[in-house]
């Protein structure tokens, strides 16, 4: 699928396997992929070496680090030293309530940040990886919570109210199950081997196995029917 | 104007004339105020130093100064030092288009984190000093922008999609014109001698005396009958 014109698409970049997905899609859909990564105050910088593996294997047009300190502010599993991440929750379990890894308005701020470089680049287009999965449980991975950011987006901006651009925010995974992402993957040659998704990984960067994201992409792999080829701590 | 029981509320404090009576505001309905401050890559530092100096003596209940380089995307004579401030322009001039000085996303990226900080907080209610003369020009100083981003931040949150909570932002001068922001700060002992408005004061702080913003202030404290306290470098 090409476009007869290339166009730019700012794709935010976790280093995660359902970013990556997603910036695979974008580059099958003809998008020119500007990524964008947050330094976010987040436990470990793993994900961060992830992201940059994968937008350099990926030959994006661009990479970029952007450093926001949400760890200032608290308040969850992934950005707080006092908030224990969960392990071995059953998928009942993950999907009663809203986790304590979620991160208060990470997404909101990811969002305006993609809209601010979106705007300059410029590039109406931005790709965000959120899924089903997520938004059993987070609020901001909802598609209400992303067709309200993509109004607020054409309200926000000077591109937006002056009528020459409009934003639209794609998340071409969010019906998807974790193994549909994965065949997608497989489809576009993601290598899932470059990504980090564990919360908890130890020193040297292998995944815990035990915490809700091990527990998801690990039975995402076995139900694509996929060789997962993470490496955990306890294999 | 006293509430029963003090609550929390998130101020946005950029160290100009709007933020600081905004703060007066919050105060005066009162609110236990904690005052968030950008350091995004504008031009010089003044206005941070305004903002401290504003806060400290309005007895704020914490002052957050947090960085978010808005610079590394360019795109406006604020964060740009290709894009010229301009000068001595009339109102009739500032009055067409969106200036150059518009900052790309700025409010939606600064609401953003606001957000993230009061869930934390906790806080119900965050302060923005926009205004008439502000959204004559800029796109996300518009009430519309302010209702959908009230609309967004109650389905990107745990707090406000549990509903718990109902985060509410309040925008008190936007239909103030500035002479009518200054009687109400007089009213309410904000003194305008600490605050910084100007785009492109001189090395030691004073005020240009003919960007925009320095011409609204001026105008605004004569159209006030109040005197003007700004030291301006061609007075």
């Amino acid at each position: 699928m090409q476009m007869s014109e290339a166009r730019n698409a700012v794709v935010l970049l976790s280093g995660g396997l359902d970013s990556a997905t997603t910036l695979a899609i974008a580059q099958a859909e003809g998008y020119v992929v500007h990524a964008l990564t947050f330094r976010y105050g987040q436990r470990h910088a793993f994900e961060l070496e992830a992201a940059r593996r994968i937008a350099s294997v990926r030959n994006v047009a661009s990479h970029r680090m952007v450093d926001i300190d949400l760890h200032q502010f608290g308040g969850s599993a992934l950005t707080s030293d006092d908030i224990a991440v969960p392990v071995g929750r059953s998928l009942e379990e993950m999907g009663t309530g809203i986790p304590v890894t979620y991160v208060p308005a990470r997404n909101t701020v990811f969002l305006s940040l993609a809209l601010a470089f979106a705007e300059v680049l410029p590039a109406d287009d931005i790709f965000l990886g959120v899924n089903a999965l997520d938004y059993s449980g987070y609020p901001d991975c909802r598609p209400e919570f992303i067709q309200a950011f993509e109004t607020l987006a054409n309200l926000a901006t000077k591109a937006g109210v002056e009528g020459q651009r409009r934003f639209r925010i794609h998340v071409p995974l969010i019906s998807l199950t974790k193994a549909e992402i994965i065949r997608r993957g497989g489809e576009l040659q993601v290598d899932y081997s470059l990504t980090s998704t564990c919360y908890a990984p130890d020193e040297s960067g292998r995944a815990c196995g035990q915490c809700d994201a091990c527990l998801l992409r690990s039975q995402g792999f076995k139900a694509a029917d996929v060789a997962d080829p993470t490496i955990y701590i306890s294999a």
